[in-house]
């Protein structure tokens, strides 16, 4: 029976992180994966996502030439090699993965992993043993009872990325940043799009302002937009799929030729041992301590099977912690207050710590700041006129409390706020921090201006 | 005669930034100004620059829509609309910096101002006083003995911005922000463009590395490059012109449409009556001091006329800071270490700080990291693996003393660096800053990794 020091079961952003930071510290380590190296993120999520929506950008600019001075004649897309580059790039970012465990000696083992007690992990009958055993076997999309999802004519996001045929109409239920990456980019190459949100805003975790945004911008683009609404049920049985969806003003039946299920994830905890290990489980969740331990001593869990935000930097960012605590390193609990959370349609839409309502909830004293591209350089000499950034700071001890951006770019610009928050600064350094011109990045320092009476552009 | 606290000679982005907080602060301000609003950023730099470049890599996409799975035909570009196009974001941006002015209640005195003593300014015959006279007439594009502009065949900036008819081939003498930029959008329009510079390497500032790769780019683009090269002398007596450029193997005549000179700046210092007041100056600039005054009191300098660098966002920090000290605010010295400079060119440079050679020869014991946007699941994505970020580290107390970023968006991305400087991070608060999947800016924190030996994706 082989035996490593780690044993990292799933090797998403999580686990292969995870197993090449292990490595790197010394430890004999294994990943091992039923599919493909990368986990959903490379090869189902964040990376071929990002492909499909850099297509439509592209195309976007074909259709608006003449806005840049240029011309075109029959600007066209072809779905098909559109999704072939999205698969080529998640080919090509798997492939990275495998070169890097390859690189720091972690050793891959195919198949599917089940935790055991003692220590051990079964991949399809064959026992491994570890010191430590860390979980990281992610989720997958979830499925509401009113909306199972068959693959064919209700989809998720998995399906969504390889359609072999483009649909001319599409419902997409849920409008979190799944949602409405793939309603922008179905939209973008041609499709009639409908995006039904239970909650009364769309990418209802962002602020109340972005969410306004967002829909005038989806409006603009031809996108309809149904809030406080729920599908209630899909009729598949004829040549398209007619949906029943409630609303405040009665029932309304849409006909489409798929739905797009994006109502968030379920996580893969099933059939991998916990039960028989003894590992403690609440609402879907395995239970972890700020070290990522379960109750029970040599088993770990991070990811999105834990109760963190489900996002790929998180899994990587515990799977680290997770590591360097075992190798005995002095180490800080993540704070899950400071995690930024990007969505890449157009425009895009970036954020970290509370919303404006939060803050108010929390009972903070707060100064809010605001800026409008439109008063932006920048913006407007690159033509991205469209959204702002917010700042919201706590007006008694000056702490960045949140910032939310939507805009062309923006998802590259809200790490400064990330740092910043981290290294506890105050709105008058980030003032004075000089942001060079002319650049979309001096939207950061303009809205905390604003929030301060100080704002020089509006 | 009219009288105010404070009277600023030009509205560039130093003056006009600096008059409108000065009236902020509570002021009775004028600005004086013998152009249009906004100086030469605003119509004639910055600005409209930067959306003739939009519209290169508009072009470019255009160009290479296949790569994206897209298609055209004749994909061409309208010179005279490109040109319009920049000429309008100008424009708009000028009227803009009149709304401003008229909102915070600055009076517009257009003519041209020359100081006098007593603390009056003279515009074109009429007298003002005020307590407080700023100096923010900036500069212009500097000629050399041996290349005369003539504004026809031997041109500067501004000629380059309002060109009647693209040239066929163009030479670009000096290889600075403004030369690389004209090179990148020229070059995409489908003009022959030479570059020669006089230093070994193009984008003489930057660290080397940069100056390596943007070298690769530019060459794979079809753009020419002749580095320690020197025009010597230029024949206008023909149809084109006739360069004759110094190397190291000798001379070589290069025939061309026009010449570009991008050599530098010459600060607009002259008849504005600086003599008649008695104020210092001294190699082409205005002495001043940590908050922009002279040696005579009551008048003050900012922007490209003071030895700082010649920048858009200095000039405006440092007008901010010269009013806010007059109005008896506590204000902090201006770190002219940590401001970042940023050129628009594909792919962009941004960096802050000192480079490799210079951190070396200050004499620290360094620690550097580097990270190629090749190993970056976003750059894959979206087509943009050229570049890298390269950060310096001091290896005795983890000062992160330079970073330097080559790439699509960095322009936007080195805020992050800026505030982490301000903030006296370390190398390790970055890297646990959790960056967001999937960014470009994750290139920062791989950067940092890198040089603390725990990069994950290289």
């Amino acid at each position: 029976m082989s035996k490593y020091d780690i044993i990292v079961l799933g090797s998403g952003p999580g686990g292969y992180v995870t197993a090449i930071r292990a490595s790197q510290l010394g430890f004999k380590t294994a990943v091992v994966e039923k599919e493909s190296l990368g986990g959903v993120c490379l090869n189902w999520g964040c990376i071929p996502t990002k492909a499909l929506l850099k297509s439509a950008q592209v195309f976007e600019y074909l259709k608006h030439a003449e806005d840049y001075g240029l011309s075109v004649k029959d600007a066209d897309k072809d779905f098909d090699a559109v999704v072939k580059r999205s698969r080529n790039v998640a080919d090509g970012m798997s492939k990275g993965v495998q070169f890097l465990l390859k690189k720091n000696k972690v050793d891959v083992i195919n198949g599917y992993g089940k935790v055991k007690p003692g220590k051990k992990v079964d991949v399809d009958g064959t026992e491994y043993s570890a010191d430590h055993i860390i979980i990281a076997t992610g989720a997958r999309s979830r499925e509401l009872p009113s909306l199972p999802q068959d693959g064919k004519k209700v989809i998720g996001y998995r399906e969504a990325l390889t359609l072999e045929k483009q649909p001319k109409k599409m419902i997409i239920v849920g409008s979190g940043a799944i949602g409405v990456e793939f309603a922008y980019f179905y939209n973008s190459m041609g499709t009639e799009v409908t995006v039904v949100e239970y909650m009364p805003k769309i990418v209802p975790v962002e602020d109340v302002d972005v969410s306004k945004q967002l829909e005038r911008s989806f409006k603009k683009s031809g996108i309809k937009i149904m809030t406080s609404a729920e599908v209630t049920s899909v009729d598949t049985s004829g040549k398209g799929v007619k949906a029943t969806v409630k609303t405040k003003k009665g029932e309304e039946i849409l006909e489409a030729d798929m739905v797009l299920s994006a109502v968030g994830i379920k996580t893969n905890i099933e059939n991998i041992g916990l039960e028989d290990v003894g590992i403690v489980v609440d609402r879907d969740k395995i239970i972890v301590n700020d070290y990522y331990q379960t109750n029970i001593p040599g088993y770990y869990a991070i990811g999105d099977v834990t109760p963190g935000q489900a996002l790929a930097h998180v899994a990587s960012a515990e799977g680290i912690l997770c590591v360097e605590k075992i190798a005995g390193q002095h180490v800080e609990a993540l704070d899950y207050g400071n995690i930024p959370g990007c969505t890449y349609c157009t425009p895009e839409i970036a954020s970290v710590g509370f919303t404006e309502a939060q803050a108010k909830e929390q009972g903070y004293d707060i100064k809010v700041g605001k800026f409008p591209f439109s008063a932006s350089g920048k913006a407007s000499a690159g033509g991205n006129k469209d959204g702002f950034v917010k700042v919201i700071f706590d007006a008694k001890y000056g702490e960045w409390l949140g910032c939310h951006m939507i805009g062309s770019g923006v998802t590259d610009m809200i790490a400064e706020a990330v740092l910043g928050r981290k290294l506890e600064t105050t709105g008058h350094e980030v003032l004075k921090a000089v942001h060079p011109h002319p650049t979309m990045s001096e939207a950061v320092m303009e809205a905390v201006a604003a929030a301060y009476d100080e704002v020089i552009h509006i």
